[in-house]
């Protein structure tokens, strides 16, 4: 099972419970909150590469969300514990391209998966910056131990009607 | 100017004023509340085609967003009055494919844009679902009407880092 396999070698980010604020009158995860708490998970993992508020201060910059692309591929209910796993598909030098993917905590079934393009950016203006020395060295690696990994399908994916048969 | 034309000719689906519960702390709509914002867009084009609460108890049908893809193109501040409107860029017996655009009321300048394509479910199994005669003569006009626009240049996107020069 190497899929199975590489997605637990995935570094998780971000565990929360899927509170009664985010669900449909059917008690599941609505569409939309999906991508809130991918939002979640992009805050820890920038606190993760040092860019917790006074990461942000020290720096002045932030990532902005440019492009995001998310398949939905199981419904998930009120009160699951979920973790988000990481796996870094690009890195520039002020550029970020990740996939976030949806487990239950522990879990083998991917629930939903999103690939995002996130631009580090500087507060001042605001325009786009190089990421600072210390974030850099915190991306880098995870990078290049994820190149070798495989992609998850969805991963360039364009949506399309299926073709009449 | 034929695209403000175009986008102009546009169905407005749903209306809504930014609240402090969407924004930051620079005071700008998250990235993950434009797909909840989005989400009630197409709650409000459920309505239209006549699957309001009463027309999902009629029908038993309801719809599940299986994918989507969203470009930020501005940032929406705390207190924006927007508006979302729709291009049908496709539809067969169970499916639409759908274009939704974020501008100010009344405005000419595109502040996000997400292409998303959406199952007819008939919620007893749950399972894929034909489209109740009265939505599908609701919609099939619509996309036909839709079918001679230009389609946005973020639709079929695959998102990618920039190539180095």
């Amino acid at each position: 099972m190497p899929e199975a396999t590489s997605a637990a070698a995935l570094p998780v980010v971000y565990r929360c419970t899927i509170g009664p604020e985010w669900v449909d009158f059917n008690g599941h995860l609505r569409d939309g909150y999906y991508m809130v708490l991918f939002s979640s998970a992009v805050d820890a993992l920038m606190d993760l590469a040092g860019l917790d508020e006074a990461g942000r201060k020290a720096t002045g910059h932030s990532w902005f969300t440019l492009e995001a692309h998310v398949n939905y591929l199981h419904e998930v209910k009120q009160g699951a514990a979920v973790e988000v796993r990481l796996q870094l598909l690009g890195l520039d030098a002020k550029r970020l391209h990740v996939a976030l993917s949806l487990y239950a905590q522990g879990g083998t079934e991917c629930m939903a998966l999103t690939e995002q393009m996130l631009l580090n950016v500087d507060m001042v203006g605001p325009r786009s910056a190089v990421f600072a020395p210390a974030v850099a060295a915190y991306l880098q690696p995870l990078a290049a131990a994820h190149a070798s990994l495989p992609r998850p399908a969805q991963i360039g994916r364009v949506m399309a009607l299926p073709q009449p048969k």
